[in-house]
């Protein structure tokens, strides 16, 4: 994500640098940005210091990032979830600006080697503002996503954290699921997976995510996440009574109602989300 | 299925005949086949007989195809479940030849319009022969499978339906499941379906599978689908409850577990089946 930001941004600053601690990263960067380090303390020079790891890194880095950060300098972050990066981001000190970000783009292959430039484009970027950010801050949050081909939307953290719960940490519960059903039964039957076709591919995708980037998510939005996926679980417990009675009317109803609702929000043949939406 | 089929199989037979009630599907087919026919006597004239209609379509129509059919003729069928229609198949008169189909490759948009003579390359295409199915019959339907550019897999119809309940029937139910519950939220707050990005697109695909195909493949497979689908929901609670009780260690090797075995499936880097299961 970070890799993908500097090449979408290369051109548009004075200078990009690349801090990381692993060296094969920095040499991928090297391609990319004008400077790499693997000290911290080259954020002090930064007028604007975007904070691209996962959700409880960005967190633990925070203080030292604030120690570091010259007064005036704008942090952003890339994480997530928002609710909990928000709150360390208020501990900041007060000369330091901050607002918390999430680009609403996924990918499973990381780092500066799997870098696009394109990733953001079209894009949603929520921004999600601290009672302390600055209009001045928002303001230019908002033209260096919007300089990304991305589209912003300021939504407080709160609201951030339960809208992602169903539409991206669900996701990800319900294709984790999915790889453990199937591969108990493949345990039994060593055909299962030679015969899994395009739905299968697409409906488990999400469980090959980065496990390390998952767990903080899911760590640090237990509430909404444990509460969707408890919600999933009763309704699909309500599919199989359905299934089972065999009442083809209330099945016909139900499916017909939920195949509507995904018409509604992608467009059936592009799979491109509704206009509408847009 | 059916017209791709027609399109795949265009130049490799003497004649081909779509027989189909409706006009418009007739008018799209004239393009593709040499004749097409709203009277299902037409198939009097036929060396072998494709059903490409849902599950309970081909059921139905089993008798009447028993009656029309010449002495010889091969009847195979492209229903997504197969005992049920394998059972019919046993009822067909006894100079008929029959066997069960399955091409496992899906297409969201159905019809003449939307075929495609590709669909069937590299895919598995599972052939559930009858106790009485001829030595000659499945050795035809074997190379019929094979001019399609596809890989036939011989199974008896019951192992069929375990395993589809696991790998596409499974599928839809989560995607239906993560489509109500992400529209409940969505009723809370209209930026939900916004924010989505590819995973939840991914996922939620399936639920815009067409209703009648669904509710015939899941009410001839009710044995299979319910336990898979409340195998689901029960691992859904585990996952609910570990997210809440927040031990990472047990998450971590849980999630990791299940992120290899996908890895293990389909290769992270193209998404295409893992060739030691090809």
């Amino acid at each position: 994500m970070g890799g993908s930001l500097a090449l979408a941004l290369r051109g548009r600053c004075a200078k990009i640098i690349a801090v990381d601690r692993d060296a094969h990263t920095r040499e991928n960067a090297r391609a990319i940005v004008d400077e790499t380090s693997d000290d911290l303390a080259r954020i002090a020079s930064a007028d604007v210091i975007i904070l691209a790891l996962p959700v409880r890194a960005i967190i633990a880095m925070l203080p030292r990032v604030g120690a570091l950060a010259k007064p005036g300098a704008i942090v952003i972050d890339l994480g997530s979830t928002k609710r909990a990066i928000v709150q360390a981001m208020e501990q900041l000190p007060a000369p330091v600006q901050a607002i918390g970000g999430h680009p609403m783009c996924g990918k499973e292959n990381s780092g500066f080697d799997a870098a696009d430039a394109n990733l953001f484009c079209d894009a949603r970027f929520v921004l999600t503002p601290l009672a302390r950010t600055s209009p001045q801050t928002l303001a230019f949050a908002q033209s260096l996503v919007e300089s990304l081909g991305a589209r912003a939307i300021i939504l407080d953290a709160a609201r951030h954290d339960k809208i992602v719960a169903a539409i991206s940490h669900l996701p990800f519960a319900l294709a984790s699921a999915l790889m453990t059903i199937a591969s108990e039964i493949a345990r039994e039957d060593d055909l299962v997976f030679e015969l899994a076709a395009s739905g299968f591919r697409d409906t488990s995708r999400l469980a090959a995510s980065d496990v390390t980037m998952m767990l903080d998510i899911l760590l640090t939005n237990r509430d909404n996440v444990a509460n969707a996926i408890r919600a999933s679980a009763r309704n699909l417990e309500t599919l199989a009574d359905m299934i089972e009675r065999g009442n083809e009317t209330e099945l016909r109803v139900t499916l017909n109602q939920i195949a509507e609702q995904r018409r509604a929000v992608f467009n059936p043949k592009s799979e491109i989300i509704n206009p509408k939406l847009q």
